[in-house]
């Protein structure tokens, strides 16, 4: 198997028949032309030349540009607001506060915490005060300097281990502490560490990052009449418009939400922000259309993050590989309105590997910070980050592969689950061993190990991962046009995030029609004219989305050979389809093309809707993966160069090579980040304000702080069971065990275990000066 | 029966289950309580107050303003183009002619002949010569001034008259003849005029009438990358986008056209016109998007016509009423490249009455002009106008009442198609019946027998008719979409041309699912959102839509129900639904809102698919209609008023009271135009151009030219056969009989027959001048 390979190659799984039975859910391909194969995305030209209109380019005529008036304060209340001068200043065509008439609106962040849209204390920096629409920008720029609003500031905890301790400053009248622990338990731990022939137990912590996708977050928002159009910045768009309709107490009918291009979203973009909903009251309050997109900065402060996690792992080993027990302790913080902070976190150490005895517990504490949000893989990497640190750990400490320890633990169904449910297909193994092949995993480990000279260290290590979701998310409508020219139109109420998601349905009506994926236009992500979707998050778009795609397919197909049938006089059971004709089973050369199918011709259009219903109750669908790495470690100012990357991944059917390495490549980028860039630094003492709140300052990794050795080795399995197109989640499992696999190979490199993100030359040095590495 | 009434009542119809059985096509309703009642447009807001954006309003950022410079003879040869001057002129961004690259391209008029977009030989006034695309519409007016065409004028002929004579200049090689006369016969006309006590002969004339409806052609054109975006003022999205295909040789599927709003279009705007093409291929060159929407003379000059028509008639009828032959010659022109001259003309003749023996003969003739299109119930009106007054004249000639000769000939199926199908419903008696007695026809009638003294003479006349379809215009599909809120979105390819067919589409959603016709959003005419539909023409959307929108919601039905079945925990079968809230059959008591239904709640939305298949293909599903009117003739000036009038159409169930009135009076409208006010001054001798070309000289009946005394008569009858809502045809068999009507009135006044529209006071001067009216 050759690692780059285009072709489709299947390591397991069964011959399914090509052709469903009527009435009957069809069954993956066995064999496809199309689908799997590298196609660049459909819609490359449109998003390279500039002429996708994302939402940040819409313009309409009149309209206005909205900005909003932030707390510049962790906590404060707003003791009064002035408007009266913004209010007279040139272009400034509506001011709104809390005070405003029908302005004045409950918001809930999620988890049952309300507060208003402009509420009057100011939990987080960057909460909103006040809104301006003006002419221009900087006229709505110039009108949020001439508000004045007078602050009580109040004592502030932003670090949620401070926020833990008793005496702590309030963040909620009851308390920092959101909820009891939440809590896990299977088997007997304390009989397993007993059982275990090796015990360790170690305290890991991943830094908050924040998210700060390409295009803003933001929209454009314009009334007609008691009808609300929004274009948003978004990944789901129906999820945008519930919000605004819950909010404005609108009916959904009435809220239209178009989000067709999206430039970036991590999770950041599942709702709709509160800019969302003032900048649909500044239009109609100045009866103009409002655009309002938030500046980096703002992005930066108000848009969310993947929160701070404080891990104690505790695991236990017998000499052979088995694992007897684990045990984590997480605590967290979701900010002063949290909508996830610890959750999720525990997942890998639940379910990635046979543990027969498994406790974990999670506790949330409010901080004056702003609010968590998904963030791609919500917290898996950091659940990874401690359970494959710790597996490096325990494989030393009994003298065996890291590898084969994972190999000797690999699960067979979802424990962590109720009713122990089989997995639909379990690539972890195929990961694992496919991944040390190619990477070369033995020879490097071997040679890696011996001890290096001179100051340059070279190390390998690796991490495994599952997804704990990866079988979409159902239900999902998709409507199918194929006209009488054979081009076509599909009708998909997904957003694309930049994933290519567009180019994979084009893949998989082309598959199907023999329709060339040029001529076939997606509409898609507009509640008023697109069908039903959920959010594209969670990995689970194309899962959700290409069986519905695939089942209206074949419903126009079953339509379209009906009308050739009457054509060719034969039985339409006869006829099969290839590039664009159609043509009798043993007779190849009888053959018609679609667009001269008669009845096509006459009716002008064949319409094919297709569902794609739940996942089977009895079957888990997750995806898998395995990432080694080698990196190379400078002991005298502990620089870390990445200097190659393999990732294997089991995600069932690969449906775009290309699409499917751009995630790999992705993934792994953003892991790097979390590994060794990416921090929220907040002035926890002075200010309790956010300090690097701009590209400069927060650093992203750039390609000189990644590598171009990365190379993605799909491990495809044909899937029965999963749905009809075979695919599972890819987009988050890429990023989960990045971070992790370069910890172990800094280790590896050097012999510090570096427990803490990110791994940067600050830290090493520091980890360097109290336990040297002879450089 | 009240005229006024606003409840459904039904003549005739058997009771029909409320409920369809599964698997099974929903059987019209019995009883509604939506349906039927007089409900104002759901967009009328929108429409009055200016924030219905019709496709004339569009605005889009760097748009540019095109115009088109047209032939301003009827027959010349385009020798050279000097665009140098105009190219150079301030604002101009695009320059096409025939030899721009690109710009040389096919256009088919129908009917099979083609020309070029920009034909060097211009056939009639207006042909387009070049185009220009600039930052202003003036510097835009300004370029097509600038452009110099040298022409080889050339002999014309405008008349289709004068065109059949030989020696005739000629339009096309072939000769000024279109194509063999069209012939239809059944029985044997020469026996029936030998069997009949009375025959007569009368020649008959209508003149052309021009398509000028107030949002004027147009449209804007915009590309991305490969794929064309068109905002047109169009009655079919699919057929422009179809034609735009064609003749640029793009996928369908890479045309977008949309057409949300549209100011007006009684048959001229069902296909692209050429400044569609032409908006495109300026865009491509300027690579902006362009505004092209034509001024109101050009669309007088090259928007198309009612063709003119000479028509000589021949019926035999015996003493008891009996019709026993009828023979129809007509010849007409639809211009340079005709679509559809005389087609149609003879559909009256053909099938209106039971008659044995039937001949008729239709020839086109070619002529400088500008092309026919479909003009409200094309042909119709022209061979009521003969017909209708023939009857008028037989039933004096064998002394009996007009009404009574009619009842005496009412047909029991179509004889005019092969193998006489039967009609799935009739009213033609009915509407004779309950028009003649709503306008007091018997006593109206005795009185106006008598001679009057002084100058005002008053007259009752009447026509009745048949649309010779009316059974809609299958494929259609709907998607309905209900949300968790119970609101509801509508996804319709047809588009609404101001009928207030959006509006009957919600109470159909409405009638099924209670839901409140203001809290459904319709999506609708858009290639690239929205589902298929043929072009909103031939009075067949709200019975081609309203059944599969009534599909849609009944599946959507289905499954709330199943959902509801579960949270009151009884079977779906024992449900029914009312105003919002699902009920128990025998237990109305237990009831919960839809918005409360636990499924909904979790799955966001519920999806219903509707189909409308084709009519019966055992039976002829046509409209049927006769008005009644009353006019005051001024005998010394040739004045005419309108006084009153009736009309009793009989299109199946009435959908929509208010609306069904409102286009009862549009059609009386129109129809008092054809009859009295509206026709083309040509300079037939001189120039060949066109005179009256704007609205001044033109003359459209206005408010003080009609009557307010219109009473709408519905003749509801519940029609089993021909769809699930039960709705025929209703746009167009109001505007047939009006004109005949009014000429049989003037007769019954005067005593004098006007056989060549329009009756204005110069014709009846100069009748009056030659068979005095005592006055």
């Amino acid at each position: 198997m050759k690692p780059t390979d285009d072709k489709p190659y299947f390591l397991k799984g069964v011959p399914v028949p090509e052709t469903p039975l009527p009435g009957e859910d069809p069954k993956p391909w066995k064999q496809t032309s199309v689908v799997g194969k590298p196609l660049p995305r459909t819609d490359g030209y449109e998003r390279v030349s500039g002429a996708a209109v994302y939402p940040s380019d819409v313009l309409l005529p009149d309209m206005l540009y909205g900005a909003i008036l932030r707390c510049p304060y962790p906590n404060a209340r707003v003791k009064s607001i002035d408007i009266s001068v913004a209010e007279r200043l040139p272009g400034v065509r509506a001011v709104i506060t809390g005070s405003t008439p029908g302005a004045d609106l409950k918001w809930s962040y999620g988890d049952g915490v309300s507060a208003k849209l402009f509420d009057p204390h100011c939990r987080f920096e960057g909460e909103a005060v006040a809104a301006v629409a003006a002419e221009t920008p900087y006229q709505a720029s110039d009108a949020l300097q001439a508000i004045e609003v007078k602050y009580d500031v109040l004592p502030f905890v932003v670090d949620e281990r401070k926020a833990a301790e008793s005496g702590a400053p309030a963040v909620h009248q009851k308390g920092n502490r959101v909820a009891a622990p939440t809590k896990y338990e299977r088997g007997d731990v304390e009989k397993g560490f007993a059982e275990a022939d090796v015990v360790l137990e170690e305290e890991y912590r991943t830094e908050c990052e924040l998210h700060t996708p390409l295009e803003l977050h933001g929209c454009v928002a314009k009334w007609d009449h008691n009808q609300l159009t929004i274009w948003e910045s978004t990944q789901g768009v129906y999820a945008v418009q519930s919000k605004v309709a819950e909010v404005l107490g609108l009916p959904l009918a009435k809220v239209r939400v178009i989000g067709h291009y999206v430039g970036g979203g991590f999770g950041s973009k599942l709702r709709a922000g509160k800019y969302t909903v003032i900048a649909a009251l500044l239009a109609a309050k100045a009866a103009r259309p409002v655009k309002l997109f938030l500046s980096r900065e703002e992005t930066f402060v108000t848009c969310g993050n993947r929160p701070p996690t404080n891990m104690k792992l505790k695991a236990g080993v017998k000499k052979d590989g088995t694992l007897t027990a684990l045990q984590l302790t997480v605590t967290g913080t979701g900010g002063a309105f949290p909508a996830g902070g610890v959750s999720l976190v525990d997942w890998q150490v639940r379910d990635l590997y046979t543990c027969p005895n498994v406790r974990t517990e999670a506790t949330d504490f409010y901080t004056h910070t702003g609010p968590a949000r998904p963030f791609r893989a919500p917290g898996h990497p950091q659940g990874s980050w401690a359970l494959e640190q710790m597996l490096d750990a325990l494989a030393e400490k009994i003298d065996m592969d890291p590898v084969e320890l994972r190999l000797k633990n690999i699960p067979l169904f979802s424990q962590a689950r109720d009713g122990k449910p089989k997995y639909s297909s379990t690539g972890l193994k195929e990961c694992l061993e496919t991944g040390a092949k190619a990477f070369g995993w033995a020879d490097a480990r071997k040679n890696r190990s011996a001890s290096q000279p001179g100051h340059l260290r070279r190390g390998v290590g690796m991490a495994a991962c599952l997804w704990f979701v990866g079988g979409g998310g159902p239900p999902s409508t998709i409507v199918l046009k194929l006209f009488a020219d054979g081009s076509a139109n599909l009708n998909m109420g997904a957003s694309d995030i930049g994933t290519g998601t567009k180019t994979i349905m084009a893949m998989v009506v082309s598959e199907e029609l023999g329709v060339d994926p040029s001529k076939i236009f997606i509409e898609n992500a507009d509640t008023g004219t697109t069908q039903f979707a959920t959010p594209s998050g969670g990995s689970k778009t194309i899962p959700t989305e290409s069986p519905a795609v695939r089942a209206a397919a074949i419903e126009v197909k079953r339509q379209l050979l009906a009308m050739a049938a009457q054509d060719l006089k034969v039985d339409a059971s006869r006829l099969a389809m290839k590039e664009g004709s159609i043509y009798i089973s043993n007779e190849p050369s009888r053959t018609v093309k679609i667009s001269d199918v008669a009845g096509l011709k006459k009716r002008g259009v064949i319409v094919g809707v297709g569902y794609r219903g739940p996942n089977p109750a009895n079957l888990v669908v997750n995806p898998f993966g395995a990432q080694f790495c080698e990196v190379q470690v400078d002991v005298r100012t502990g620089e870390i160069e990445i200097l190659r990357f393999v990732a294997a991944h089991e995600s069932g059917r690969v449906m775009n090579r290309l699409t499917f390495d751009s995630q790999v490549i992705g993934g792994i980028t953003m892991g790097i980040g979390l590994a060794s860039t990416e921090f929220r630094v907040l002035d926890a003492n002075e200010t309790g304000k956010l300090c690097n709140r701009n590209w400069h300052d927060y650093k992203l990794p750039t390609s000189l702080d990644i590598t171009e050795n990365i190379t993605s080795v799909p491990v495809e399995i044909l899937d029965n069971e999963a749905n009809s197109t075979g695919a599972k989640g890819l987009g988050e499992p890429v990023t989960i065990p990045t971070a992790a696999a370069i910890a172990n190979a800094v280790y590896n490199a050097t012999g510090i275990r570096i427990t803490h993100t990110p791994i940067n030359p600050v830290q090493l040095s520091l980890l360097f000066s109290e336990k040297p590495v002879k450089g």
